[in-house]
This record gives C-alpha cells, sequence and structure tokens, in this order.
C-alpha cells in the first residue's frame, strides 16, 4: 500500500527559527551598529555578530555537561556577551545598554518570504516554532515581527536543547499528534537529521545568506529530506498551503 | 511613594479560558444536540453540558489525589463523558463520533467581545491563555475561533492543574517576568484569588450567562480584584489598550 501524499499524513509544521525564520546575524549587525555609532565604539560588528552565534554551541554543551545549570538562551547569549564585550575592549556601557544590546536576539527581522509562507501554510496546517530560543524572547520576536504561529514552542518547555529527541517527540506530544505527523523545517541539516531520526517528516530550506554573502550552506543530497525549497512561499506550495 | 498606574505595572495579561473566554456551555448544548438530531436521539443536552462540566473537578481531584496519573484535560474529558453515555443509556455510537463529541472542547465559541476586546489588550500587552485545557486543544481553540493570543500557555506545561500556584508562577517564569507584572484574567473568583496569593494582579471579568440563564455568578466585592469589567472591550479600556 502507498503512503498517503506528504500533505495529508502531516498535521502540523514545527519551525527552526534562528536562520529558517529570522535573519540573525543582519538583525545584531544593524543594532550592534547603531549602538556604536551612539557610544562612538568602533569595531568590526559582522565579526562580532558571528562571534556572538560562535558562542552559543560551546554555552549550551556547558549545560549538557553539567559545567552550568538550564539557562534560558537569554542567559547564555549574555554570557557570551560579556565575554565578547571585555574581547573587544568595549568599556563604559550601561547595564540597560547591554541588557537592550542582548535583546536583540528578540528583535529579529525575519526573511522577506517568512510571513507570506507561514501565512499561507497556517491554512492548512499547525504552524510552531521549536527553536533553543526562551519562550519570552520567541513570544516577544513573533509580536514584534508579527509573525502568525498558532503557539509557541521552545526547548526550554522540555529542558532540553535541539538536537535532543526530548524537543523534537515533546512537540508532537503538546500537539497531541504522532512524530510522524509533525514535519520539522529548518535550513540546519543537523536539526534536521536529528528530527528524522526521531520520527519525523523533514522540510529543507535554503537560507544561502544565512551566514552572510560567500558562505553557503552546506551541500545536501537530493531528495535527503522529505520536503525540499527555497524558501517559505516555495514550501507552501510544495505542502498544497 | 505611589504605586504607578496598574496599566504600567502590568507586562502580560493571562486568560482563563473555559467560561472567560468562550461559551463552553452554549457550544456544547450546539454540538450535542446535532449529534443527538443525526442519531436519533432524544435527550435534555442542557444537563448533559452541565453534568459534563460538573464531572471536571472531581476527575482534577483524581489526579491530584495520585488515583489517576497526569492526564491531559481531553483524557479527563473522555472518561467523564464515557460514564454520561452509559448514564443517559445513549448507545451505539462510532468511536469516530464520541471522539469528535469528546473534542466539542476545541471548539468552543467565544463571548461576543472576547476577539474585539483580545485585539485590542495585545496592542499594549502580551496576552496568553493560562487554562487546565491541553495544549493542543487551547491550540486547536485559538485556530478555529481566531483568537489573537501571543502565545499558549496550559497547565499541562506545570503538570499541575490550576489553582495550583505553580501554574501562575510558572507562566510569570516562562514570560521573563515577575509575577507581580502578570495579569490573571477569569470569571471566577477561587482562580483570581489564587493568583493574588500567588503575587498576580488580577482582573475580574464577569460573564453571567456561563451556567445558562438564571444563574447569576457569586457575589463580588467591590474593589476585591485590581481590575473589574462587564467585558474584554471594557477591561481593555480600563487598562488603557
Amino acid at each position: 500500500m502507498s503512503k498517503p501524499p506528504l500533505a495529508e499524513r502531516v498535521k502540523a509544521l514545527a519551525f527552526d527559527v534562528f536562520g529558517t525564520v529570522v535573519d540573525w546575524r543582519g538583525s545584531i549587525i544593524r543594532d550592534a551598529t547603531a549602538l556604536g555609532a551612539k557610544h562612538g565604539i568602533d569595531a568590526d560588528w559582522s565579526r562580532f555578530a558571528d562571534a556572538w552565534r560562535a558562542g552559543y554551541r560551546p554555552a549550551m554543551q556547558r549545560v549538557r555537561s553539567g559545567d552550568l545549570p538550564w539557562l534560558k538562551i537569554d542567559a547564555l547569549h549574555r554570557l557570551i556577551l560579556d565575554h565578547l564585550l571585555e574581547e573587544y575592549g568595549i568599556r563604559g556601557l550601561a547595564e540597560r545598554d547591554i541588557d537592550c544590546l542582548n535583546r536583540v536576539w528578540h528583535r529579529l527581522d525575519p526573511w522577506p518570504d517568512s510571513v507570506p509562507g507561514l501565512t499561507r501554510l497556517k491554512t492548512r496546517y499547525v504552524i510552531t516554532t521549536l527553536s533553543n530560543g526562551n519562550f519570552s524572547l520567541l513570544t516577544n520576536m513573533a509580536k514584534r515581527a508579527a509573525l502568525p504561529w498558532d503557539c509557541i514552542v521552545s526547548a526550554e518547555l522540555f529542558h532540553h536543547y535541539k538536537p535532543d529527541p526530548e524537543t523534537y517527540l515533546g512537540t508532537a506530544e503538546l500537539l497531541s499528534i504522532a512524530p510522524a505527523e509533525l514535519m520539522l523545517v529548518a535550513c540546519h541539516t543537523d536539526d534536521l537529521r536529528a528530527a528524522r531520526t526521531a520520527g519525523c517528516q523533514t522540510g529543507y530550506v535554503e537560507r544561502p545568506l544565512e551566514l552572510g554573502p560567500g558562505h553557503p550552506p552546506a551541500r545536501v543530497e537530493d531528495n535527503e529530506f522529505d520536503v525540499m525549497a527555497g524558501d517559505f512561499v516555495e514550501l507552501a506550495e510544495r505542502l498544497g498551503a
């Protein structure tokens, strides 16, 4: 017996957020540049943004290893930021300014196709976040950027970061569906492969500018994932929404 | 020093749902009557709806006492429904029909002022559910009824039902705010009093028809709660939204 078409099997789509839905790099460069201009600080803000993001996996690893207790990503971002300000010799910022800069992760801009694509997908599927970003970060981001989620799901709800299987399985359980009825949508192959191992469907979306110009994403095999699309509008078309 | 006005202190509003946002009684009578007509079953569907709702506290109590493991409200509703069908002598319904009837709790209609009031409140505050309804129930309800929540919070996330303090404190923690920055909005005084004891602000909204005509709600003292309103639009006015 042949499987029913993918669009019939899938009931909900869970989206990776940083990179997949929003342009973290461009948004951080924008806000950090404005803060630097205001305070007369000159720095390579592109490199600063990349270093901030690069600190995120090692910081999560410190939680996984037990070196740190469970922390919201806001707190991990702040640990990394404090270290970076030191490294860049940036001194004299008020706590208010540092806290505001740390919350730039709540103010990330969506890619141009994100809202139109999600709006179409929402007509047919339950659409949710599934991000390591903490619950309030994702809620604030959605409110500011008008991301039309049906609900917010965060790794914080499970006290496990992606790509731990608890995150994918926990999302399906919250939505009262089977893992095979949930599709993870992401531009990151490690996230997608972990979701597949947990029994979920996978939707790969290309985000060639996530790391800035001249950093093409890792090569993906044809048909490695259940659906592959160039952006969210194409994803909506391929999923019949 | 005088406290800042309430509207400045409060950052998020968490809403009780059954009765406060949606008319569970009218919606259940509507769906049960339609099911009865389809299958030639005659019953007092108003009494049926009231009995279904009345079974909910004792069922939660069985979970609290350890007689039952943690269960989603969908499962508690089904336990009560199976018992009621037996009691009413309703036999021969297909599992599909019983399951569909059980999910009427996902299809409850909002009071007429709910969506307009929430839409206004959302411009100034983070607005979320805080309901004993399970996460998928609340998500499906919001999608069908176009309730404009910023996020969905359910007792399911804490494995504690309201009015346990873990639910109010857990909601504030997820939103990364202090309990005093969170206002619970409800038409039920026990819920509001428990939220106040946990350190939250309280907003009472009258729902005189929750239990049907001729069942006025319990008397509330003037100024017992931080804000009192006749409906959600009046609540928005009082909260400066």
